[in-house]
């Protein structure tokens, strides 16, 4: 049985009763925070930080001591799976992730095997046990993958934020070859987030960040049939306890409703979406994670607790909304945004429940 | 009166009947072309090929040679204006483009001032005037302007595709400065719009690259509502003839019904959206443009045709539908692809009037 001293966040994404809107922040700990940066600097570089657990652990624990927030997310890479498949991940100064070794030759993605969590990414299980650990059952920990189509598109491209040209042209071109490394990608992921929540993971997130790039028939699919495979073979429980799963499809918000049928406990939405109008399309289907415009809090704290009570007021009253905001927080953020709007959170929405 | 040979463009746009349906592609002159290629190097950069009229109407009729298309795109950049009002447009190598001077101190934003087309942009409506010649009533000429947000991202970020935090730090924290900058690109549009009717473009396209990274409330305040306002002041007919419309809001599928309102004859959609689904929530308002997938040509003749059929069969019977892709078309494109959709526009598209 859970013994969380505050489970809301687990009740909202079951669309049980609450007495607040509960509030997380998508990469909650990063380098808005100078003790991240402090830390990410001890380890010498952002992959010594991600595969070292104790300083994972550490840096998942930083936003919870200064912010009331409702959940952690374990500190840990989008691109852990591909990179344990051996593609070789490494960061550019100033820019995002590359891999080494993309992967576009067939008898390389024939080729390709499904990593064992418990080898290859122990680092990740054991950053989530040590966290779970040092949370000694305050909030809830949730853990995370990439979609077996976003992390398709890093293997395939070498990086994100391209045109997908790439992957694109294989995936109009040899569809069975890009199939295959879904297939792959969606079995990695299972055992992946099973492992995770065998570790202590107490809900699952799973980011499809570039799955808005496709069109609605592909979309469905080569990424989200995947994603609900994937959540057919999810643990829905893990020690007599119930650990819900949050979608979210950056881009996604035209296709919300089949995002919704998928079997996700949550629906999570970027901040181009009004809640109001996401709401009347999933019905009570769902629970609903986001979505305020993370450039909202780049204009101070005031801003911020406007963009609070706008984005509450569009949910409105009722249970299932879980308080997030739209996309990653911006590393130029001043902490004293965040505390405005998790303090605005938790003053403004208990009118609502 | 219009002495167009082949007016179906025009007619489409204006939902009545015609014989096939329409096709044309956003960048059909460009960089995918051999012979683009060969009159950019003449002219000794893009800026040269865009700001010489000869050149201009050399490269707006290339694609015409080609390719059995039902329109010309005037070639100029997206950019004209603020560079008009001195920013100082330029591109660096295997870049967008770039302004020198962002705009971002107020002095300077309230000393912004609308540009006479007649005098700093004089080369673009030569470019209209002598491609409209050039076509000899052929087919018509579409004429087109960013739209009033797309101009301040590039004029505020200096570029496009960032993640628009100096823009959007200033919406949320100085609205009315941004409604300045607004409010003057606004009319900029509506003057430089109406001169290029005035030259000879038979319809106008708006391109709002970037309005569908906004919120919902922020995207009809910031972006929208001064495209509606260009609607409201735009010459709707020239020499007695009409001069119909074309909104492009990329990202914009959630706004659909909204832009739909806004007083345009067409709404262009891009690929991520399904074109029996926005026909449905638009109705008889507006005539829809789009929307096959750019990257599906990099994938050869035989996809795009498949493609082709696709979204024929997606648009289903009836007037009102333009075909074109659902983004400007890649520099990686084969032309044999883009035989092979127009033909298949051609070929196929009579079914289903």
């Amino acid at each position: 049985m859970s013994k969380l001293k505050n489970d809301t966040l687990i009740r909202a994404l079951l669309r049980q009763p609450t007495e607040y809107t509960p509030v997380w922040l998508m990469r909650q700990a990063g380098r808005y925070l100078p003790e991240y940066n402090a830390t990410r600097a001890r380890a010498g570089s952002f992959l010594g930080l991600a595969k070292n657990p104790n300083f994972a652990a550490e840096v998942t624990l930083q936003p919870l001591a200064r912010f009331r927030l409702d959940a952690a997310i374990v500190f840990s890479d989008i691109l852990t799976i591909p990179d344990a498949m051996g593609l070789g991940l490494g960061f550019a100064e100033g820019e995002g992730p590359r891999f080494e070794r993309p992967l576009r030759e067939e008898r390389e993605i024939r080729a390709l095997t499904v990593p064992d969590p418990g080898q290859s990414l122990r680092y990740v299980l054991d950053a989530v046990s040590q966290s779970r650990k040092a949370l000694a059952d305050s909030v809830p920990l949730i853990g995370f993958s990439g979609s077996p189509f976003t992390l398709a598109c890093y293997m395939v491209e070498g990086r994100g934020g391209t045109d997908f040209r790439t992957i694109k042209t294989m995936l109009y071109q040899r569809p069975e070859l890009l199939h295959h490394i879904l297939e792959t990608n969606c079995r990695a992921v299972i055992a992946y987030l099973n492992a995770q929540i065998e570790a202590g993971a107490q809900a699952i997130m799973i980011f499809d960040t570039w799955g808005g790039t496709l069109g609605t028939a592909e979309y469905r699919e080569f990424s989200l049939e995947y994603m609900r495979r994937i959540l057919e073979e999810l643990k829905r429980e893990h020690d007599g306890v119930r650990v819900p799963n949050i979608l979210f499809t950056k881009g996604g918000g035209g296709w919300l409703e089949a995002i919704a049928a998928s079997g996700c406990d949550a629906v999570g939405v970027d901040w181009t979406l009004d809640l109001a109008a996401a709401r009347a399309r999933v019905g009570n289907r769902v629970a609903i994670q986001g979505n305020l415009d993370p450039m909202a809090l780049l204009a101070g704290p005031e801003t911020a607790r406007k963009g609070v009570a706008a984005t509450l007021a569009s949910f409105g009253p009722g249970n299932g909304h879980v308080f997030n905001l739209g996309h990653g927080i911006s590393q130029f953020t001043s902490p004293e945004s965040v505390s405005a709007l998790v303090d605005a959170v938790h003053e403004l929405s208990p009118a609502y429940h």
